[in-house]
């Protein structure tokens, strides 16, 4: 069945979808949609709740980035059997997504001056309050968060990814292990060569 | 092995865990915090996040509301084995937190006159922009989100009901197959007798 992602033309939070349908090695349509000129009220209200990115599979629609990770990582090995480490992916996941959250704040933050002030306390703060944890916990576990590659590990690098792109940093210089990640994730086969053939990010320009 | 459920005496992001806990049967302590007194600093910074709720389950910690309530829910007919279907359901349950951030949003505000202006904006659009979607989601399915009980229609009701003491509303009053949902899961074996040995819960007192 045809499978199709739309998302800007950006990291964000569709890049570990998209690595994942490149490392497991299945076809789709990459449709990329121009951040400067979102939204598009035509397409947007015919999205499930406004938003990208969407997941297509024939006539059946797909919703939440996280849903669409999990499940572009069906029957491959990313997704473990046990329910216990099912359950800390899960829980590691939305970890990172409270993480998210502090730059969702930054983005609608309209004000320069209060803008600066959340991008002020998201580097100085809310970065290492996570990243400390991520690090331990993987650090704890041979580099991954239950002891083996799984689709959490994509999740993080994604996010990672996007926060540096959007916001001009590199969050993994002062976590190791982190950083270590990085590198594995873009240089897994498959991934590499999509990163490759894509080309780098520009940061990309909002719609004022 | 000894299970325990820690968070606050309320409902809130915990009630469908305890739901699905006594639906299925499970022995648990169900350990309660004050909100009142909340944060008890020396408590919180043992937690993985510092927030609530965590579950344990011997030495084993698990923290995230949503994990939690797919991991209790694991080997029961509440989880379905289609991975569309699971897909579905991942996706229905991070809509459904989207709507949760409304209320963190408001919960955080400190200014009195901004706090009832994002009350307003709740009331008056936030809900009906997720509850016609997640009502015709129902509507079209039987009732439920995949024509069949699962984890997911638990932790709508238990989000409803807690916006609803939070807020001293009535949500699901406009839309008649939410309505009936909520009474359908309230009124579940066992889940109805630990209701009623709780009784009712009073809109909570938070820390200034």
């Amino acid at each position: 069945m045809a499978k199709k992602l739309h998302y800007f033309n950006v990291n964000g939070l569709a890049e570990a979808i998209r690595y994942i349908l490149h490392y497991t090695k299945q076809e789709f349509e990459d449709v990329r949609h121009d951040l400067a000129t979102w939204p598009d009220e035509e397409f947007k209200k015919t999205l499930p709740f406004g938003q990208l990115p969407i997941y297509l599979e024939g006539d059946k629609v797909l919703n939440q980035s996280l849903a669409i990770t999990k499940y572009v990582a069906r029957d491959s090995d990313l997704i473990p059997a046990d329910h216990w480490q099912q359950a800390v992916l899960d829980s590691t996941v939305y970890n990172i997504y409270d993480f998210v959250k502090s730059f969702e704040q930054y983005n609608q933050e309209k004000d320069e001056t209060k803008k600066e002030a959340l991008r002020k306390v998201i580097v100085e703060e809310t970065i290492d309050f996570y990243f400390s944890r991520f690090e331990k916990h993987l650090a704890d576990n041979g580099g991954f968060f239950i002891g083996k590659l799984s689709w959490a590990e994509f999740i993080l690098v994604g996010v990672i990814e996007g926060f540096n792109i959007f916001l001009g940093i590199e969050i993994e210089k002062n976590y190791p292990t982190v950083k270590k990640l990085v590198e594995k994730i873009t240089h897994l086969p498959l991934v590499k060569e999509y990163i490759a053939s894509r080309g780098p990010y520009k940061a990309p320009q909002l719609r004022k």
